[in-house]
């Protein structure tokens, strides 16, 4: 099973593709839509829509899963990812049938078994479970890796965080 | 000159088409999109950008205008017509290339000349520039129209608010 995973933002949208092969994690590939600043936000939304479109005709993924966004003090901020989230939703149940969102303690829980693990940890988490030699960069990227992971342990067990 | 104006939320979208003509103002048509509660937020997203596509064929605007968020307490219904709002930016500047947007101030300022004007002087405002019998129904079809009486009255002067 392929599993598209994904870190959702405006300027910059974290992208991870694993396959599940009897129960055995591999990154396919990893890497960031980003949206350049100075252009205006229904431009970046255009852009992070087809990079999208692009990234999921290649790579064809049988599920995708997205980070649920983190309530912090900044509004401006939510509101700028909640639009670029919107479009992101839009694109992903468009293109694939089986959707899933985790919340950012589901993913400490479901990489690390415990609520409260740094992002260091989760990361180097991410790094074991895929046997990789080095923790994927940028951030963005390896937050994504994390939450298909999270989807792939979820999904052996229960799938009552299917959004559809 | 034939303007689409929009009042973006997710459970509601205001709508309202005005055509000027010799500077004048009139009403073609006006609603709202509703989606269910009971759904699952992308198929809501997915509800809006069909109605909205299927809207703009129709009437086939000249420009769009779309007033902008306003920030009430309340974070998740922020979030949530900010997912709305993404979707309605990203359609919207997929079908026609002049977009505009407007703040509730600019609004405010444009149909009454007071930056502190009450919702029901907007109504009548509204109701007053486009000669009509009654206050449009229900209320997001007349702010759409509102926002699309702005862009009208603006535009003339200015298009400093241009976002495209």
């Amino acid at each position: 099973m392929r599993i598209l995973g994904i870190d959702p933002g405006l300027a910059t949208v974290g992208w991870g593709v694993i396959d599940v092969i009897n129960g055995k994690p591999k990154a396919v590939a990893y890497g960031v839509i980003l949206t350049p600043k100075e252009k205006k936000l229904p431009e970046r939304l255009l852009i992070i829509e087809e990079d999208l479109k692009t990234l999921i005709a290649k790579f064809n993924p049988d599920e995708i899963a997205l980070e649920e966004l983190f309530f912090n003090n900044n509004a401006t901020t939510a509101i700028n990812v909640s639009h670029a989230r919107g479009v992101i939703l839009l694109t992903c149940t468009k293109a694939c049938k089986s959707l899933y969102e985790y919340t950012p303690l589901q993913i400490k829980q479901a990489l690390t078994g415990y609520g409260r693990a740094e992002k260091k940890q989760i990361q180097e988490m991410t790094r074991t479970f895929l046997n990789l030699a080095k923790i994927p960069k940028p951030d963005d990227a390896a937050d994504a890796l994390a939450v298909a992971l999270t989807h792939s342990q979820t999904n052996r067990l229960s799938s009552s965080f299917a959004i559809k």
